[in-house]
């Protein structure tokens, strides 16, 4: 028997066990070609991967340690006496090697793999191994079981009502913020928009982000509930709800990996919007030379998926392909989006005037999910909850019901000004260049820490003059950012249109 | 900047990097989304995987802490001063995500990436990236290039003879330790054997384990050279000759995914063999319905796989398709087996038969690569060597010049003999249970551990009468393969063959 020691290394989403090489009761040495151990305690198995350390500070010979994860997991004390055993894979590893080896899946296989994956019994490389044997090739049939195996290995909502709606973005372009205008639009309207956002992972912000500069997002289950019963709609974090939790591991693997398929992209937005209890779904599609869909084919490929699963899991869904040519708005980074949002919803003369007519469309599209309002009609509607400040009021009680934030958050003191060196016309902006400077400015990690765009598309620029600015707080960061501005800034300067 | 911090954690092959969450020259949560960092000393790059730590114990604020493995390739002492930077992938993960949406790679693309991979620049996730986008499908020039991108991206050995022989078993078959007799009797003859073999690593026993309870076995290249040419053979381990690493980090990978393609293992096989400096290679490819080859379809098809390759890197090869139905010899695990092969060479009475005439087989085809021999002299050539003595002077020769072992390995003092409970005669023996049963023993680990087998297939045997005696040398290792051997003991009964 050894006794359970925390070990303070994050290890993602991986279990690993830390085990001395001189441990007196096991020979670790023996798991280690098999790289995978079980944990007992109980009569409760924990799998984990397996390392070795040398060191007995770290872990003594009668000690396992466990990473933070899997200490979490296993929810014992440290001291607790657990066996060793050498691990026994989970069966439906022999599905996923059966996928490699090019047969394609059932129902039932693919879900008994979702479900090991959402209960932590496979090992990353595992996972990337059921991931990549996918990205070859799935069939239709194969999407729709993953799509529904996701969809109910976590936490279902219900919200009692016969239209729930949602929206979701392909992704990819900086400061398009639509969801914390579309969201107080629609719900002033009257139709429940209960929106659970992701927090930025790989981007300078998430919808949670920069909501979180205004109010908390970060509510249970409950809380949440009770923020839609009052106001119609939230915009919370996702992450306290548990929906589809196998395919937030499966993204925390795809990510390092850059495989990216459609299959595997819709299959994991659907899962999500079906666990979460929406009924009616808009996709905002942006098409650009530097956004994830980069073409009309791929564009409309992608549109079919969707429509294709959605109808089979019964969910409606309108996919609309929007132009992903440049960032939408002016502010990339929390602080800087979360004001262009209220800008808009507070009717500002300066207000992005493209974030704006995009919320309206979009909204407008999600309105006309109410009868009432099909045929067209739910632009003008979109545009007279905004005008008249009926979105605005329902924003403001919605920051209230999910408790305003409590901290002021100031924009970085750390400020440099990219500027041009050429006359002319900007005729394209890198969005992917865009985000990756603000992120090295430290967004979202500081909310205050971003990119102010001054020009866009379209606009004259005379040499000299600023195109944006750059915001951080710290100074490796600052100097990150600006060095990667100094090599190209992102901007395409051209004669004219 | 950060100073280096060895951590004495054994993270198998991939480097790591530990980095303190609270940091203060850099945020490693920046990094931790892609998992992999840059450490940049003097301008070399260092790939590492990322974890980060929450205790200041194992990393401080202004360390970098490197595993054991990542250390020894940064090759600067602790406390150097090292920087920080994304990583910056490999360029050849490019052509891995090419073959995962299946496209074929061309030569030059192949050898990027096992350039790399040799180099320690794929994270094991990229490395079974590779590996699962090639089990699904490999055109036979993909499997072509990566046989010789594996041979060339190590060391190659030259032994300026026009006839170097080697042998290679695809394995899965116990006891099945000809090296050892067919290497003495070949170069009893004259012709240079320069066996380099692995160590056991989920088996009980590999042949350089089984050398080592005679002679020292980690010989470097030097050494190697010397005793080739004074006993014209050797039976070294070959770690340290570093033949396709390439090939061994990915074994390491693929090993606990269990993913086993024909492919993958003849461009891995003859990959060694070409950086070896062998020019004529038999196969030994054991046949059975425990064996890893288990129908005459699949045992066709590997055979003309290795001819294939073979005939296209210009080395001459034999498969020879043997009997894989139950172990071979009498002892499974170092000791025993060493005890097995030295009685055949010293011509003892009780010398396990099949061993010695799947030996003489062997080496009988081995010896008809000389051209004096050919047409079926080799076999009656093997013969006279082993009787005369001739063979077991040339094995004492290798014995003393690779270095007699100093320590004089015994049996384990931990016994249990396994009973039949029925009459009648073995009909079948489970190579892949009595390895386990083996390898539960202790067997590499403690080379007196095993199993000692008293019947085969064939026997007779009496209700109550021991089938075979398990040795170990250690209490918990003995009760799992008790416990092993008490679930099913890997023998079937018959009435009668």
């Amino acid at each position: 028997m050894l006794k359970l020691k925390r070990i303070g290394i994050d290890t993602y989403r991986d279990n690993v066990a830390f085990i001395a090489r001189c441990c007196t009761p096991y020979r670790p040495e023996e798991f280690q070609a098999f790289r995978k151990i079980e944990v007992i305690h109980d009569g409760n198995r924990l799998l984990a991967s397996l390392l070795i350390v040398d060191d007995e500070t770290i872990v003594g010979r009668n000690e396992l340690g466990l990473s933070e994860q899997a200490f979490k997991r296993i929810q014992k004390p440290e001291g607790t006496l657990v066996q060793l055993a050498p691990a026994i894979p989970p069966r439906s590893l022999d599905h996923v090697r059966s996928k490699i080896h090019g047969h394609t899946l059932d129902e039932s296989q693919i879900n008994d793999i979702i479900g090991d994956i959402a209960t932590h019994r496979y090992s990353e490389m595992e996972i990337a191994a059921f991931l990549i044997s996918s990205a070859g090739f799935m069939t239709t049939d194969e999407m729709l079981a993953l799509t529904r195996a996701m969809a109910g290995a976590g936490n279902q909502l219900n919200w009692d009502a016969p239209v729930v709606v949602d929206k979701h973005c392909i992704g990819g372009i900086p400061g398009n913020r639509t969801s914390m205008i579309v969201v107080p639009i629609v719900a002033a309207h009257g139709l429940p928009m209960p929106k659970s956002s992701s927090r930025a992972i790989t981007s300078p912000a998430g919808t949670a982000d920069t909501m979180e500069v205004l109010a908390k997002v970060d509510l249970t289950m409950e809380e949440m509930r009770e923020v839609v019963k009052e106001c119609n709609g939230c915009l919370v974090w996702g992450g306290h709800v548990n929906l589809s939790p196998a395919d937030d591991i499966m993204i925390a693997v795809e990510r390092p990996l850059a495989i990216d398929t459609r299959e595997q992209m819709v299959a994991s937005i659907l899962s999500k919007k079906i666990a979460a209890g929406s009924t009616h779904l808009v996709v905002d599609l942006p098409l650009g030379p530097s956004a994830k869909v980069r073409s009309h084919e791929d564009a409309l490929r992608l549109r079919k998926l969707f429509e294709y699963i959605s109808d089979q899991v019964g969910l409606h869904i309108e996919v609309s392909v929007t132009d992903g040519s440049q960032p939408v708005g002016r502010g990339i980074g929390p602080v800087l989006e979360a004001r262009d949002a209220m800008a808009v919803l507070r009717r500002e003369p300066g207000a992005p005037m493209d974030l704006k007519e995009k919320s309206l469309r979009l909204a407008g599209q999600i309105l006309e999910f109410d009868k009432s309002l099909r045929g067209g009609k739910g632009y003008d509607r979109a545009c007279e909850l905004l005008e008249s400040g009926e979105a605005l009021t329902v924003m403001e009680r919605i920051i209230s019901a999910q408790g305003r934030s409590q901290k002021e958050y100031a924009l970085g003191t750390l400020i440099h000004d990219v500027a041009t060196e050429a006359d002319g016309v900007v005729t394209a902006i890198d969005c992917y260049r865009m985000a990756r400077i603000a992120r090295l400015a430290g967004a979202p990690l500081d909310k205050g820490a971003g990119i102010d765009l001054f020009k866009k598309v379209g606009d004259p620029v005379e040499a000299g003059e600023a195109l944006y600015r750059i915001y951080a707080c710290v100074e490796s960061d600052f100097q990150f950012a600006r060095s990667m501005a100094g090599e190209a800034n992102g901007y395409a300067i051209g004669a004219g249109l």
